[in-house]
């Protein structure tokens, strides 16, 4: 790694330290939309970018921007970003990762020919939604996808959201200012950790996102009829467990043998009631599906609903789903994806591609621009996680690969 | 039915319900081992003995007995019986009934021709094990199988089992007085409720019990690796529920294929950390395996055991089985079940044998004296719920049947 790609990772690994800092824990990392740590976040990149000349505000739902000028007024943004909120008990990489590099990219390309195009680094101020509930808060309403409803949501401590805004100085009025016009983007870009084991497993540090999952969720309840472990024999049994038990098998099966990236998963079960030597009455089960496709993910989806019915009628079980979340799948431009591929060959590596099963700023992005993201391998996998880690060396090629697909862009 | 068996099946309810009186809950029936509750059912059994015209006492450890002597002094005892003790939010049968028809049984013999053997009636003290956490008290003291520590065992108050020995009016020191000599002994004849839901479906108000299942029991724990639901494809999972639900099924199937009455149940399972997004990282399963023959039953655990290893292995999960619990089964003796089919003839009907999954006091009586028990069926296959019934016309069958059984021994 040259000495100034060296300096430039050396800066970003300090800058995800120091954002850390702003906590509002005292043994952890948790930065909530509308405290005072997503102001001082702000503040302190708006100052990194100042200190390289370049501009800074924020928007009316509290982004953070910044901008490298085009040469010309009247032209279209690239908008480069990720999110700089966190988890409760976060690591220090997930979103703020790819602002921070965005940074470094404006600081590298002001010191270039100017570009045919603005350069904007975005900082969300809400993915995760750990302080509302709801999530891409920052660039749904980029997106002119901000809810009116969503003023009256409150945190744990019982404060709207719309208070919230007055708090941190902003207005429950002006929300819809942070929403910009589609023909004004040319593009959105968006580097972020995999928070998944599959670069690590192929030994590659990069990978281009070829779309970003749909996810559907349920809680499915079994309802059988609870008996004495000893006195019940197995052939007079309505076990809500094994039936469940041959359901989550049946789930798992589908899944693996999808053709598109479908996952399937049984993240909980509770048994009803729960005693050694008491046949399970009753049970409810989580279920998370995702796939690339959203044909794909519903075919799935009643696959499953099918199987549950036929079991849970040979069983002399009650079934049923109730289906609490849903959101589309989104796919990456397959342009960028090219340009990408074609910036990763310029810098001398041949990366592949993969897709996000976790949701990014990137979906809300994508009703309004073309959307890009690249993906850096995560050490073990592990996110959401004071473990979260971030290969340096990973950071030094993300960059020039950035660096060679804006080069790109430029020369288009 | 004859109007004086009529007169005995409303007797023996009216005294089920007088007893569930008896209780220390106001909403619900507990009666736990040397409360005053057990003083007041001992003292109201002791009562209708006396009415009776029949010998009552009670033993060291609090068993209440009654006695219609033979003609001659030194003839063994042929003992009916069950306990008068019953979990938290009890049903009114289960136990009581047994005694309370064998106290009509030696009320109907006082009027008879002299018998060449005692007819003794025991409540017992403590079957269920409510109070101290161990169970079949006063069936094991009668067995010389009163373990010396129990003594220093508490209850949830934190009264050791000496105190409250005590503060019955008891010793201590004196519990080995209530062990019988098994020479003394002909034999030991229990009725009680079927507690599960055999008889009912065979449309049979009466059944032989062939034996009492030994149990195992394990916490079994499942160690995989904890991933986001999202990002982590089927194929590089360690989910330790799709593991256990694997295990569950087998569980299931194996015991089905039994030949000898084998139940094994999987009655809960804790899952970590049991999130809608998150892969399961660690699951905890109980296991409760039984069979009529203990041989049976542990071919049946290390199938089980064996199954858990390969499924482990291919998963790369962890497995483990910690056995906390063991009881050996306990077969009913031959000729007193030939005894009771041929009673049941006698009184004109002809009954099925079936094994008991529950335990009872006939598993430790058996150690010092032949066993039989007669099953009453348990509509809906309910028991240690308020709900728990009986039949009326069922009790009457049954005082038929035990009637007839005491007369055919009689004739021996």
């Amino acid at each position: 790694m040259p000495a100034k790609t060296q300096d430039i990772v050396a800066r970003v690994l300090a800058r995800c330290d120091q954002l850390a800092q702003f906590s509002e824990l005292e043994d952890g990392v948790l930065r909530q939309y509308l405290t005072p740590e997503h102001r001082a976040a702000n503040q302190q990149v708006a100052q990194w970018l100042n200190d390289a000349g370049l501009m800074s505000w924020q928007d009316s739902v509290g982004n953070q921007w910044g901008r490298l000028p085009a040469a010309k007024e009247n032209v279209p943004r690239l908008i480069l970003g990720s999110h700089l909120d966190t988890v409760p008990f976060a690591g220090k990489y997930d979103g703020i990762l790819g602002v921070l590099l965005a940074v470094e990219l404006l600081s590298y390309f002001s010191d270039q020919a100017p570009l045919p195009f603005h350069l904007d680094v975005v900082g969300f101020a809400d993915e995760e939604g750990t302080r509302f509930g709801t999530t891409l808060i920052g660039s749904k309403a980029l997106a002119g996808q901000f809810a009116s409803h969503w003023l009256q949501l409150t945190d744990r401590s019982g404060t709207t959201m719309a208070d919230a805004l007055q708090e941190f100085g902003l207005s429950a009025d002006q929300t819809s200012a942070a929403t910009l016009n589609a023909r004004d983007i040319l593009a959105y870009w968006e580097v972020h950790i995999e928070q998944g084991p599959v670069l690590e497993a192929l030994q590659q540090p990069l990978g281009v996102v070829s779309g970003i999952a749909g996810a559907k969720r349920a809680h499915i309840r079994i309802q059988g009829q609870a008996g004495h472990a000893g006195t019940t024999p197995m052939h007079m049994r309505q076990d809500a467990l094994a039936g469940a038990a041959e359901l989550i098998q049946f789930i798992e099966t589908s899944a693996r043998g999808g053709q598109h990236q479908e996952v399937a998963t049984v993240g909980n079960v509770n048994v009803k009631p729960g005693a050694a030597n008491v046949i399970a009455g009753a049970c409810t089960l989580t279920l998370d599906v995702r796939a690339l496709n959203d044909a794909d993910r519903d075919a799935l989806v009643l696959r499953i609903e099918a199987f549950a019915q036929q079991m849970a009628a040979q069983r002399q079980l009650n079934c049923e789903f109730d289906w609490y979340h849903e959101a589309p799948a989104v796919l990456c431009n397959n342009h960028i994806q090219q340009q990408f591929h074609q910036a990763a060959r310029n810098a001398g590596l041949q990366i592949p591609t993969l897709p996000s099963g976790a949701g990014h700023d990137a979906m809300a992005v994508a009703s309004v621009a073309p959307v890009g993201m690249l993906f850096l391998r995560s050490p073990g996998g592990i996110s959401h996680h004071p473990d979260e880690r971030v290969i340096a060396d990973d950071i030094g090629l993300a960059f020039n690969v950035m660096k060679e697909a804006l080069m790109l862009q430029a020369l288009k």
